[in-house]
């Protein structure tokens, strides 16, 4: 199993020249799922080499622009660029209406399909399931209605011994069989015991994800022991009025729920514009948990060196 | 009088690290017009220093995203740096509908008011006049409601001998007056001609934006003997019906126009991603219109120079 991170934009609210609004790239054994659509995501995913392509789920956290407003060129440049693959896109239900209304303007009629699935304003359910990852929606508290996501991948399964395929000339539509568990049993009707086939594979991780929300108790119960918490801090803990009157959190805050769900790390991100130098944000987070590090565009987080 | 532009974007379609969307800024004596505004222009506009809460004035051709994507954001972080002063903005009504559904979603109610000024589909008006310059629509043929842009420096006013005011003891509300070709009366009744305290200004220069739009002649007679034509010039002319097809025009249609119109300088740009070489894009049109450059982001071009 593989699952890498790569942070696209870390920054809140107006991007500049270095300061690039929000936006994830989570790889999860090649599947490549959008977090969050700032504003000239598209160009960040070119220059860190990420083809936009191979995109099939997007998830928009809340519909203030940092969060999505470079959504409408990304969805506009893989239909210029001949896509046919279907785009899923799980957001607030007002996006939709957004979407839709800049496409009929410009007469645009995409030819791939894109479907929408309307984020719950109250409830958390299961967004996506496949055969390795669940991911679901975590209920935040920001000034508008907004989501936070958890990707779980799914039980591990069994990893096959590949000089083993030979050995026992197992067929290719046996294999997933093998990787649930069973025995493989032979052309000569001799069964061959799974563990002589295959091994451990690495146990199941999972990502949590939330920005943006003023500290929120309610969530630590649901991303408890989580491999990564990426959790917002905008501001350090002396502008903490200022992050309750605009739905954000500080680094104390921040940290508080990384260590009460005692999850394996935690990511910062969300940066006002004020922090020149974002160690000061770090070392205050490290105060109360100290497994915290900061995301920066450009860097990717690989799952199993966590 | 000082007439500036500056280019923001100059390629078509998809944004790409260097490759930027249409925008360009118009300094007219110290007043700031936005024409277009592509994806990621905000920070285009920080990229070359100029400010965009000195812009007042936006004028959008058409609702083809390479052309407006950028301007929610624009309009998001204006309000975000606290702006107070009112923005126009001059585009086709859908937009309006488009800006609102979005600050809607977010919940912002603007600090500063935003005015929109809807461009008519089938007549030429004037869309804003001040006492240096008058802006009209120039209908273009695209494969939607496209306009261009004329921007007109009124007819000269006379310039003041600074040396003069001090001569005759002129007070400063008479500098209007003189400016505008009337004599002096002194506090002795006694009347220095005008010709004695001011001298020519140089002649009020135009620029014509035309973008996107196939070729049409009919703009010819409208943008007769501008200092400045922008015309698109998406393609190389062996690729005449592609043009066609998609509403644009070639190196050969933009310099036609520039040679029938009898402008002094004509510019090209929104060149198709396929063109690693503009070269070959500038020495087609030169072969019609030797006295053709190329838009270039970054470049600034002074009206007293061409």
């Amino acid at each position: 199993m593989s699952l890498k991170l790569t942070i696209l934009g870390c920054d809140s609210a107006i991007p500049t020249i270095n300061k690039h609004q929000t936006a994830q790239l989570l790889n999860i054994n090649e599947r490549f799922f959008l977090i969050d659509c700032g504003e000239n995501t598209q160009v960040q995913l070119r220059k860190y080499e990420l083809s936009f392509q191979r995109i099939h789920h997007v998830f928009i956290s809340h519909l203030h622009g940092d969060h999505y407003f470079g959504l409408i060129g990304l969805i506009t440049s893989m239909h210029l660029l001949g896509r046919k693959k279907e785009l899923h896109i799980y957001a607030h239900s007002k996006l939709k209406e957004i979407i839709n209304i800049q496409l009929s303007a410009s007469n645009t009629d995409l030819n791939y399909p894109l479907f929408f699935h309307v984020l719950p304003e109250d409830s958390e359910v299961v967004l996506y399931k496949d055969d390795s990852v669940e991911i679901s929606n975590i209920l935040l508290n920001h000034t508008i209605n907004c989501s936070g996501f958890i990707f779980k991948e799914l039980k591990y399964k069994r990893k096959i011994i590949k000089e083993k395929i030979e050995e026992f000339n197992i067929p290719y539509d046996k294999i997933i069989d093998l990787k649930n568990g069973l025995d493989f049993i032979n052309e000569n009707g001799n069964i061959i015991s799974n563990d002589l086939i295959t091994s451990h594979s690495s146990p199941p991780k999972s990502y949590a994800y939330c920005s943006d929300t003023s500290f929120f108790s309610e969530i630590i119960s649901k991303i408890r022991g989580v491999d990564l918490l990426y959790h917002e801090a905008t501001f350090c803990h002396d502008l903490k009025e200022r992050a309750l009157e605009t739905g954000h959190s500080t680094t104390k805050d921040a940290a508080t729920i990384a260590k009460e769900a005692n999850v394996k790390r935690l990511m910062l991100g969300h940066y006002s514009k004020r922090y020149s130098n974002l160690n000061e944000l770090l070392l205050e987070s490290r105060d109360v948990f100290p497994n915290t590090f900061l995301s920066k565009s450009g860097d990717t987080i690989d799952f199993n060196e966590i």
